[in-house]
C-alpha cells in the first residue's frame, strides 16, 4: 500500500467527518472530536511538540491516517526534516520494526507536503 | 484508504476463504472458521447483541474488514444508526482517537449498506 | 497475577483518580472522563447492552482493570455468568488465545463480586 | 512487576481453567481451549519449532502468562538458551522495545525452570 | 483490500527504503535496519525457522508489509503450503480471528510468488 | 496493580538487564539496547522532547515498566506536572480509556519520585 495524496487524504477525511457530525445521536463522537480539537492547542507544551507527541503515538498504534493528519500538522508548525527522522527513530525503536512500512508512507506524505508547498 | 464496496468485499473474502478451505493441512484453521460461526449464533444473549460486541471489538481492533462483515450482520439484525452511533462513541472512546478512520469507513460502508438495500 | 479483590480494585482506582482530578492543567484527562461515564449512560441502547460492550472491548484489549471495572457495571446491571459466558467465547475468538489470562482473572473476580453480594 | 515462580503460576492457571470449564454455557470457550491443545501438536512442523512461534507471538503481542506458558513448552523441547536468544531478538526487533519487559520476566521464568530442574 | 502483487510490493519496499536511507539524520533508522538483517541470519536457529518466527509475529501484529516480506523469506527457504498453515493456523490461534483477513492476503501472496516462479 | 516504587524497579530492571547482557548469544538483544541509548540522547530534538516522545509512545501501548523509565527521564530533565499532563491528556486521548489505567500508576510513580527527591 502506498501512501495517499494529502488533497486525496484531506477530502475524504472532512467528507466523512461531516458524515458522522450529520448522523443522528452521535453527542459520544462529537465530543470526542472537540476534545481533540482542544489538546494539541498551546498549553505548558507548544503545539510543535504536541504535534510530534501525536506523531509517535500515531507511528506505534500504526494508523497511516492518523500519521498523516499530524505530518500535516508537524509541517505547519515548522518541525525540520532533521527532527522529523528522529521521532521516525523513537517510533521504530519501541514501535519495533512493524513501524517501518509507516514509516515509508510517512516519508511519502512527507515529499508531497513539501511538493505541494513548491507549487 | 476509503471503505470497500460491499460487493466488492464480499466477493474477495469469499474467493480467498475457499482458497484457504481448499488448502491441504488446514485443520486448525477450519476449526476456528467453524467456531466463528456458532459464536455469533443466538444463545444466552441474541443475534443482534453478538453482532453489536462483534463489532466494536473489530473497531477497537482496527480491523476494517472484520468492522465490515460485522456492519453486515448489524444491518441484517436491524441495528438503528442510533445503536450504531452508540457502538461508535464507546469504541472511540475505549479504542481512542486512532478508531476515528476506522469509524469514517464504518459510516462509508454502512451507507452504501443502505444504498444496496435501496435498489 | 492473580486478580484483585473488588475492594483493593476500587479504593486504589478511586484514590488515584482524586489525585489526577485534583492535579493542575487537567482539563483534557477531565473531559475524558466526564465522556467516559455519559458513554455508558441509556440511550438508544440500554446500560446492560453496553456495559457488555465496554466489556468484550476491555477484554480483546486486555486491560484488567478495565475489565474489573465492566464487570461490576454488567454484575450491577444483572447480567446472568450465562450471557458473560457468550461474551468471553467472543472476547477468546476476536481477540485470540492471549485474551485466555484476562478471562481466567475475570473469572476470579466475577466470583469475588458474587462472593461480596453473599456476605 | 516481578516473574511469577513456575509452581504458583501452574497452580493458579490450572485452578482458574477448571472454574472456566466447570461454567455454564462455556461451548466456545471450551473449543477454543481444544483448538489451542491441537495447534501444538507435531505435524508439518515439530514441537519444538510450534512451541517457538507461540513464544514468538505471546512476546510481541506482551502477554505474559502466554510467554510463561511457552517457556515450559519450550524447556520440554529441549530448546537451548541461545537458541532462546534468537527467538528474544526477532521478538524485541519486530515488536520493539516494549517487549524488553517481558523479555526480562522470561530471562527470569528460564532461570526459575532450570533451577527447578536442578533440584 | 486485497494483496499486492510482489513485484509492487518490493518496487515500492526498495524506493522508499532508499529514501529514508538518503534522509539526513536517519542514524537511528539505520541501525534497526542493520540489526533487522541480521537477525534472520542463520545462528543457533537455522534461516527458514526465523523466517517462520517473523512471519507469525508480523501475522499477529497485523502489518500486511511484514508478512509479504517474509512471506518471501519463507519461499526462498523452502517453506511448504503444509507447513505454512501450521503457523497460519498458530497465528489465527493466538491472534484471534482479527487475524483471519491477513491470512486471506498471504494466501493470495503466497500464490502469487508460485505463479511468478511457474513463470 | 498499583505502580511499583522507584528503587524496587530500579534495582529489577538493572538485575535482570545484566543477566540479559550475561547470557550467551545475545548479540541482537544488545544491539538494540545499544540503539536505545542512542535514540533518546540530544540531536535535532532535545533529551525532554525525546523523554516525551518515548513517554508517550510507551502510555499508548500500554507498557508500565516502560513508562516509570521514561518518567524517570522527565523527572531528571526537569519535566512539570502541567506538562506532564498534557502528555497524559494525548495519550489518553489517541490510546483511548484503556490508558486510564496505566495513567493511574504514572501519577503514583510520579509522586514517588517527587518524594524521593524530597528526602
Amino acid at each position: 500500500m502506498r501512501a495517499e495524496k494529502p488533497n486525496n487524504f484531506n477530502a475524504y477525511r472532512e467528507a466523512m467527518n461531516e458524515k458522522i457530525l450529520a448522523a443522528p445521536n452521535n453527542k459520544i463522537i462529537k465530543r470526542i472530536f472537540n476534545v481533540d480539537t482542544n489538546a494539541y492547542r498551546s498549553g505548558a507544551l507548544d503545539e510543535k511538540t504536541k504535534e510530534l507527541l501525536g506523531l509517535v503515538a500515531s507511528m506505534v498504534l500504526k494508523c497511516d491516517d492518523c500519521i498523516y493528519y499530524h505530518l500535516e500538522g508537524c509541517f505547519d508548525k515548522g518541525v525540520t526534516t532533521q527532527e522529523l527522522m528522529e521521532v521516525f527513530g523513537i517510533a521504530n525503536l519501541v514501535g519495533g520494526t512493524i513501524v517501518v512500512p509507516h514509516t515509508r508512507r510517512a516519508m511519502e506524505y512527507w515529499g508531497y507536503l513539501h511538493e505541494k508547498q513548491g507549487n
